[in-house]
């Protein structure tokens, strides 16, 4: 329970890292929406390791199948389902270390929450492998947007202790596409390349921060007081493994902020009601204002090290020491820009469709 | 819509600020839990404006009524309605200002998504006041937590840039209870209450940071990928208006540590694993490990201060400055720490019962 | 749990039988929506008991009282919270019998399920009294879906073995407003007031057919495969106490015929496609086909009943013979007639919404 | 939208008649469950079209795949998948009649509620193919129920006019077995026999009645008001093409007999409380009263018929005559009747784990 969604735009994930497959549907898609596997592979591949420093010793295809829900290249208003077959799967390494979870990842509490019997193969469901059907999702949930002329960007702001310096929109959207971390700051790229690097010499990680923009969200979107916008885009968020941390507009800053200061005045701007700040993040009462919608999530280190931890051995009971073997980004940051895109693009497509904005038909 | 919370201990929310009243439904609540409405009473005056900066103009008397679900001292199993008249009542100020949306609230975006519609008095259904049926709620939610060994504790950590520095849990347990700004640190609440006189002298207002712990979690609550401890707390907390962050453990600061540093070791102590360290926050892979939950909230500064604001006229639509008259509090901080400490317990509460470690009937 | 039905326009109930009231909040209720105490009390005061045979005991003012979400005579958008109060309430009975469960009511199920902490004054939350918050939520519904022309009847078509003879719909909607029955056929209606006189002088009860018609369904209302229109019908109805069946245009008849004879040819009429026979009760494939919606629900005889009858003491686990004194009725078809019109259009409601035919807010 | 049915054990249905494959993805199964694919094809087999008159022209190998959730023959908690593949496929004849669509069918509806865009080949969502999923579901839900110790019948008990006599359980699990027509009676199951053929050989179809029954379940499943153990096994039901109306345990019959005819004397039998009869088919008040669940499906002819309909071709918008090759049952009854048994677990596997009865994790 708990691997869906979304109420009117309902995502449902299966699969695991090392089982057969990862997989998404897709219930509640318009109909009509012209769609191809080409569409949804492309943003599949944003997600797939690059070169450069940032890059996975897990090599996979990651090639989209589509199973249902698209016929004569559109969907039909039936269950969409995608899926990723696993190929480049060894497990071995997994099986020796059992019973000895992996300090800040999810082996123990998976362990004892299915009382052993989850996959614990490459972290089974809780491998970042599974947000591969996120961004598949998510690949759906944009060009539904697109419709309504909504444009959802993320890019990189941090890496460790570097902060990308403030960029334009044009720039974020231009320099993101090229860039091995997906930062829109060349100059700080350089940095935080520079950071992972000696990060990963010394069998270490680091965490960082991704920035998502929502543009030409209309007025309306959220429905208060529990389906909030940025309660329901930081559920979405949440479920990307690494992410502590989720803050809108000026966020945590706000604290430090006067109410003068932090408020953002209202001006007419061509004919339209704007603020002529945006400390909100688009986001007033729970519902967006028309203003691009800024969320900010915290992705902590990668918690696959090289270096030898402290664990116990759950069979025995006793305390024993840990070296991971196998594959692991000594920065995960750059390949997680396209999932917080993703779980943006699927919420605020289910907030559209609820608020009737998005047809039931795509003529 | 979006006025009910949680999967089976769900919450419903309804009232308005200047209506009728404020209410709140739990379906799905055990039967057989003795509660009363003093129990209730108890939790929503810990809400109440006291004495001192923190203060607010309106005085409410919030006398808890039940109205349904209780019978004979016990929960029945039926859906408990809970019930607070207003009473204070004074909206002739938001009658005059009605085209005149108030930076930082919901104003603008109310009246845009409901058509005008909405009940704009006192904020109507984006009023802080809303928040004393979350705290029945909390109260109910509590009690069934504390059947099962857990506790939900909550207090201010910041108010502007004054952080209260760090305190053992039993000097928060006993500090907070007299504390009029609910800070565990007796000589940052000096300064504190500094900050938020200065800002109430000039008309402004400030924020702060809230953190909320549980202890006694056991391992495994929480339903990944989609309905993670994370997300479900986060959904639950952004809900209570003006806060703009969420954050677990380490959160944003994890974002600047090595992964070496960041994994919390596990170890055996006293037969059971524990870890060495807390970054986690006590969620791991979306699901409680047996640490403490530590979660985090960014409050922005209260919008509505006595300075004069830009804003538009909605109807005429043009430029309007704006003086917010009636009440408002320089610093609601520390009246949504209770608020705060609700939602996490109506959260954990859910899982619980959807874990079945709380009994669908009370013995 | 269980106590929320719709998936758009939700409602929640609440109350008991002899507690302080019955309740229920409609979330997800378009704003605009004019509505007034007068406009629900009309439709409530139908469900009230009559004159004649089919009366009750229990006199009940059943004074409708808006506790939130209307303001100026409109929907706001907000949760519509719709309060009956109890007054003529007499627990005596049903105090000492509170071991002697009576057979066919759910005094057994609810004492075993909840533990004995369960409301049995009156049947607690398992009384048709329950019924009059669902006639609430039908009077906001019925006035959302005359909006898009949408008209929703219904009928006595049975009491015991006799049948009321066909009638065409401007008879059913004359004949049934001053029916006690709530029968379109006078001539049948002095048989079954005879029947249910018989009945009533036995110590006994009867019970009956009710249909529901509901007129200008567009097509395209469900959402198969599991939110089919037949589904969710069926599930809203069999929250009426009493309902042990539920069929659907030709329903169990159609068993009988051939699939040449119960196939609904398709034709063309005034330019649109409509179908010759309505054996289909306006629904194919789980979605209205434009057809009236034909749905007939079997009641069962009252539970109550004067006679005396064999039962068990719980407390003692013993045989136990048991005669309900208070308040029954003979047949509670007729009252029951009204809450079946309100389920049916609860349902339509929220599909209708689903389906973006009623927009968010009413101009 | 509208895919997934359940609340904490969840199935979701994907896939089409003529596309790739039908699907069910089952979330919220506990975690330890023993099963293996064929467990599941045994019950999927039972579906297939055997010999006789109720066979079926498609033959399809309907081989069941496990596409993720289940890990050395064990459920994991994650989210079940499984498939099976479509390969004797012919959608030739749909192309053609593509505009004319079928009376009795959801060409029609889906062609105007998708917008023309729904997956028409073979009826796309709408085919009896789709319960083969449902099967699979089931089949898990049965295995689930078994560890309680709850078993699940089905049987036919009518075709057309020809009831089947009434049998005691063990005629009905022995005799339904290798019955064609899985109906218990054998005399009956003879003339059910010549009245299929007669039809088969009119070009014409027959319809009949399919009665469940759940044994051994324990008091209390069912979440009134809404969520009764009626509404939500109906609605399971509706899901089955062709079933148009539902009753339990007297059903309809009940409408006819007076209360102390139809109420269900308690007595003690071996220290339990029992009914004396069952016309309660089980159910008290939306909950389960220990007794066996007893409900009965009317299934509507197939519409599939030979013989030449009277349609309209949606395109031209004028009548047409349509003649409806490829592959049509004359009766659906007996492949349906493991459907029905599906569904019916299904639903009271849900309510089973939302009591609490079946734990989270089997060991």
């Amino acid at each position: 329970m708990g691997d869906s969604l979304g109420k009117i735009f309902t995502i449902t994930s299966f699969g695991e890292s090392h089982g057969n497959c990862v997989g998404i549907i897709i219930d509640g898609c318009p109909a009509g929406l012209p769609i191809t596997t080409e569409d949804i592979q492309e943003e599949v591949d944003k997600r797939r390791p690059g070169a450069g420093v940032a890059a996975t010793a897990r090599v996979e295809e990651d090639k989209v199948e589509i199973l249902s829900g698209i016929f004569n290249g559109r969907t039909t208003g039936a269950p969409v389902c995608l899926l990723i077959r696993n190929k480049d799967v060894d497990s071995s390494e997994y099986k020796k270390m059992r019973f000895r979870p992996r300090p800040g990842h999810a082996d123990y509490t998976a362990f004892i929450k299915y009382g052993g019997f989850n996959d614990f193969r490459g972290g089974g469901r809780f491998s970042g492998r599974i947000t591969a059907s996120f961004v598949m999702a998510g690949a759906v949930a944009k060009k539904l947007l697109s419709l309504i002329g909504i444009e959802v960007l993320a890019h990189t702001v941090a890496i460790g202790y570097i902060r990308a310096r403030f960029k334009v929109l044009n720039e974020i959207r231009e320099n993101v596409k090229n860039n091995l971390l997906k930062c829109a700051d060349p100059i700080a790229t350089e940095e935080m390349t520079r950071l992972i690097e000696q990060a990963k010499e010394a069998g270490d990680s680091v965490g960082g921060i991704i920035e998502s923009i929502a543009l030409n969200v209309p007025v309306g979107l959220g429905e208060p007081v529990f389906d909030t916008l940025e309660g329901d885009l930081a559920k979405a968020l949440f479920a990307i493994p690494a992410v502590k941390g989720v803050e809108f507009g000026s966020g945590s800053r706000a604290t430090e902020k006067k109410g003068s200061e932090n408020n953002d005045p209202f001006t007419i701007k061509d004919g339209k009601i704007v603020t002529l700040t945006n400390n909100a993040g688009g986001i007033l009462g729970g519902i967006s204002n028309g203003m691009p919608i800024v969320v900010r999530v915290a992705v902590k280190p990668t918690p696959s090290i090289a270096k030898s931890q402290e664990t116990v051995d759950m069979k025995k009971m006793r305390s024993a020491s840990l070296v991971i073997k196998g594959r692991h980004d000594a920065c995960i940051v750059p390949r997680a820009v396209p999932v917080v895109e993703s779980m943006v693009a699927v919420t605020l497509c289910d907030f559209a469709i609820r608020a009737g904005l998005i047809p039931r038909v795509i003529k």
